[in-house]
C-alpha cells in the first residue's frame, strides 16, 4: 500500500461544493488502496478577510497574533473537509499543524520548518483515518508558540509532511492543469510540461513561475520527493517534478524547459561609486541589514577618466522604499553620488539543464530579443538560465519571441526534444 | 495587585468596533493596577456561520471534527483583540484552550473541564501581559483532541480560569446591565439585581433566566468565586453573584430574588399507568437511556376504582420527539394506556431564599395567579423556588402579576427588602 501525500489549495476548496468535490477525489485515492493525507490551504479568500479585519483593529498587526489569526483559516477548511469525507463514509481526522508534529523555527508570519514529527498522522493513518492537515502552520520549538509559513506554506507542509512520512509522492492539486513552458495568460501557445527536474523547476520559480514556490521545490529536492502538479477540477495527468522521470514514463530532457517572466520588480542603481575594494560589500551590506532580499546585481565597467562606477540590482517592488532609505542612510560611509529607482523594468528567464552543452542557446535568446525590438537592460545568467531585464511594456512581446524562437510553441513543427545530456 | 478575570461575549465583539471598545475597557482594568486574564467568545454570527458551512457539506455534523471548526471563531475574536489591545500601547497575548491549560473530558461538542492547569497564562500575567483566552474550549485529557463545551462554555472557561489562578472575581461583560427581577422584555418594570446569592441565582438560571447558565454558576460556587454580570456597553455596576454581599456592599438579602419563566419546555403525559411500585422507575430508566434530561415530574392521585393513575413531566421542546418515540418502544413493559403530548405550556417560577421562613409566600404567589386569572396545571417546590406550568399564552401576564404582587415593580412603594435570615 503506497502513501501519498495531497495538497489542495483555496480556490479548489473556496465553498461547499468545492469542498464536497475535492472530498470525492480524495476518497478516491484511498479506495485505490493508498494512505491518504491532505494538506489544505484556508477557503478562497478567508484569509484576505482576516487580513482586512486585523487591519481594522490594529494599523500594524503582525507577529504572533497575526499568526493566531491567519491560521483559523486553516482549522475551518481541514474540519470541513473531515466532515464531508465522512459523509462519504470513509474515516477522516483533521489536524492542526501542532497536532501534525510541524515544528518550526519563531519567525512568525514566515516560519521555516525545522522537523516534521507525524506520530499523530501515522497513528491515524493505522487505524484507517484519511488524515486531513492545516496548511501554512506549525508551531515554535523553543515556545510552542502558533507560527505560520508565509507564502505558498501549504506547498511546503504537504512536501516536508511527504518526506517525514516516506510519501511516494506529493500531489499538489491548483487552479491550472500544471507547470506550463510561459504564462499562458501571455503565451497561448503555451504547453503544459509533462516532466520537469527540481533543477529546472527551482529556476522557473525563482524567474517568476507562479505555480510552485522556490522553497518547495528547494525541500522536496532535498529529499527527493516527486511532487505532481495537476488541476483539482480535472482528472488530467499534470506535471511531474523529480529527479529523474517518474516509471515508465520515458520523458526526455528538453534543452529548454520555459519560459519564465516577472513584472514585480524594481531596480536600484547606485551612480558614482569609487572604484575600489569593498565597495560593492558596504553597499550589500546596507542591504542586508534592512532585510531585503536582492535578485540580479550589475557593475557596470568604470570609466577610466573618474574611477566612478555604477552598480544596479533589482528587488521586489515592495522593498523599493527600504532599500533607498536604507543606502541613503548609508551614504556617508559608502560615497556615491545618486541613487536611480526605476519600477517600470520586467525579467524575462529562459531556463534549460540543456542549455549547459548547447553554446547557440544565448545566441539565439539575444536574437530572438532583438528581432522583437525590444532593448535589453541587464543581463544575469547560471548554469541553466538566462536572464534579461528589460522595459515592463516590453514583456509580453518579449515572453512570445523567446518561446517561439526555442520552438516550445504548441502547434509549431518545430518543436525539438533532445536527449538528456549526462543528467 | 489583584487578580481580575474579565469574559466578554460574542455581541461585545461583534465587528472591529466592538473590539476595539472592549480592548479600551481591559486596558482601563490593567491601568487599575490588576492582572488582567480575559475569555473572549466568537464574534457576533461567526460559530452560526460556521455551522452552515458543515451542515452545506455533511447533512449531520458531530463530534470532533465538528469542535475542530466551531473553535476557529474563539481563535479569530482572540488575535484580534489581543492586536487592538497591542495598539493601544499594552502587551497581550491569546491563548486557545488547549494552550490555556483547561483539560476536559472526551464528550465533543459538550465536554465538561475536568482541570485547569493554566502555567502559560500565569507566566504570561508574569511577564506583564494581558492574557487573552479563547472561551468554550478546550483539550481532551487522554486524546489530545480539541473539544467544545457546549452552549455557554465561555462563561464556564472564565470562571474556571477564575477559579484556577484564585481570581479575585469573575467579571461577565454582556448586553444586558445584570440580572433583573424578571425578563425585562416581559415586564417592563423589573429592577436590575445589585447582589444575589449563588443558590438563588442557580434556581432562577434553571428556571429559564438566559444570564448566566446554571454550569457556570454551580462552578463558581463550588470555588466561592465572586461573579460580576455588567454590560459591556456601559459603564454601570451589574449584578453581584456571590456567597455573601461583597466588600462594604450592605445589600439585604430579599424574601423574593426574582421572577424567571420557561416556554421552551413541553409536557408528556403517561396515561393509565398501574399504579403499582416500580412503574415509574421504568418509565424514567427509558427516558434516562436515550440521554433526555428530564424537569417537573408529577404523578396524580391514582383513581381507586381503576387503580390506574397519569404521570406527567416536563422537558426540552427538541427533546419531545426522542421521548415520545422511546416511551412508545418500552410501551409493553410498563403497560400504559395513551402518551400526550403538549409544547403550548410555559413555566413561571419564584425564587427566593426568604420563602424558606416566610410561609405567607407560597398562598401569595397562587392568589396572584388566580387574581390574574391563570389556570396551574403542575406544581413543583424546593425549598427556595416554587414553579408552575401554566398555557403559554398565560405566561406574560401570569409573570407580571407575580412580580408585581411581591413588590418587585421598580416603582412601587411597597417594594420590601427583608434583612437576610440567617443565611
Amino acid at each position: 500500500m503506497g502513501l501519498v501525500v495531497q495538497k489542495y489549495g483555496g480556490s479548489s476548496v473556496a465553498d461547499a461544493e468545492g469542498i464536497k468535490r475535492v472530498a470525492k477525489r480524495i476518497v478516491e485515492a484511498k479506495k485505490n488502496g493508498n494512505q491518504v493525507v491532505v494538506v489544505v490551504s484556508a477557503m478562497g479568500d478567508t484569509t484576505d478577510e482576516l487580513i482586512d479585519l486585523a487591519e481594522q483593529v490594529s494599523p500594524m498587526p503582525a507577529g504572533r497574533e497575526f499568526d493566531m489569526l491567519l491560521t483559523a483559516g486553516e482549522r475551518i477548511s481541514m474540519a470541513l473537509l473531515a466532515m464531508a469525507i465522512k459523509n462519504l463514509g470513509h474515516e477522516a481526522q483533521s489536524f492542526t499543524g501542532s497536532q501534525a508534529g510541524v515544528i518550526t523555527d519563531s519567525v512568525h508570519n514566515k516560519a521555516r520548518i525545522i522537523d516534521v514529527t507525524p506520530g499523530r498522522i501515522r497513528t491515524a493513518l493505522d487505524e484507517g483515518n484519511i488524515a486531513i492537515v492545516a496548511g501554512f502552520q506549525g508551531v515554535s520549538a523553543d515556545k510552542k508558540d502558533i507560527t505560520t509559513l508565509g507564502r505558498g506554506g501549504s506547498d511546503t507542509t504537504a512536501v516536508a509532511l511527504a518526506a517525514a512520512l516516506d510519501a511516494e509522492v506529493c500531489e499538489i492539486y491548483t487552479d491550472v492543469d500544471g507547470v506550463f513552458t510561459a504564462d499562458p495568460r501571455v503565451v497561448k501557445k503555451a504547453k503544459k510540461i509533462d516532466w520537469i527536474s527540481f533543477e529546472d523547476m527551482l529556476e522557473l520559480a525563482s524567474s517568476g513561475s507562479k505555480v510552485l514556490l522556490h522553497r518547495c521545490v528547494e525541500y522536496a529536492r532535498r529529499y527527493n520527493i516527486p511532487i505532481h502538479v495537476r488541476s483539482s477540477f480535472s482528472g488530467l495527468q499534470g506535471t511531474w517534478v523529480s529527479s529523474e522521470p517518474i516509471g515508465d514514463k520515458k520523458v526526455e530532457q528538453a534543452i529548454i524547459s520555459g519560459v519564465a517572466h516577472d513584472t514585480s520588480e524594481a531596480k536600484v542603481t547606485v551612480v558614482g561609486v569609487p572604484d575600489k575594494p569593498g565597495e560593492a560589500a558596504v553597499i550589500f551590506r546596507a542591504i542586508a541589514d534592512a532585510e531585503i532580499n536582492i535578485d540580479m546585481v550589475v557593475q557596470n565597467v568604470s570609466a577610466a577618466s573618474t574611477g566612478l562606477t555604477d552598480i544596479s540590482f533589482t528587488l521586489p517592488k515592495t522593498e523599493g522604499r527600504k532599500a533607498i532609505d536604507a543606502l541613503e542612510k548609508a551614504k556617508v560611509g559608502i560615497g556615491f553620488d545618486s541613487l536611480r529607482y526605476d519600477d517600470q523594468i520586467g525579467k524575462i528567464s529562459l531556463v534549460g539543464a540543456g542549455m549547459k552543452t548547447n553554446p547557440g542557446v544565448t545566441a539565439a535568446f539575444f536574437e530572438a530579443l532583438s528581432d522583437a525590438g525590444v532593448n535589453i537592460e541587464l543581463i544575469s545568467t547560471s548554469e541553466i538560465r538566462i536572464s534579461v531585464v528589460t522595459r515592463a511594456d516590453d514583456v509580453p512581446d518579449a515572453v512570445r519571441a523567446v518561446h517561439s524562437a526555442f520552438g516550445l510553441d504548441s502547434d509549431s513543427d518545430e518543436a525539438v526534444v533532445y536527449g538528456g545530456t549526462g543528467r
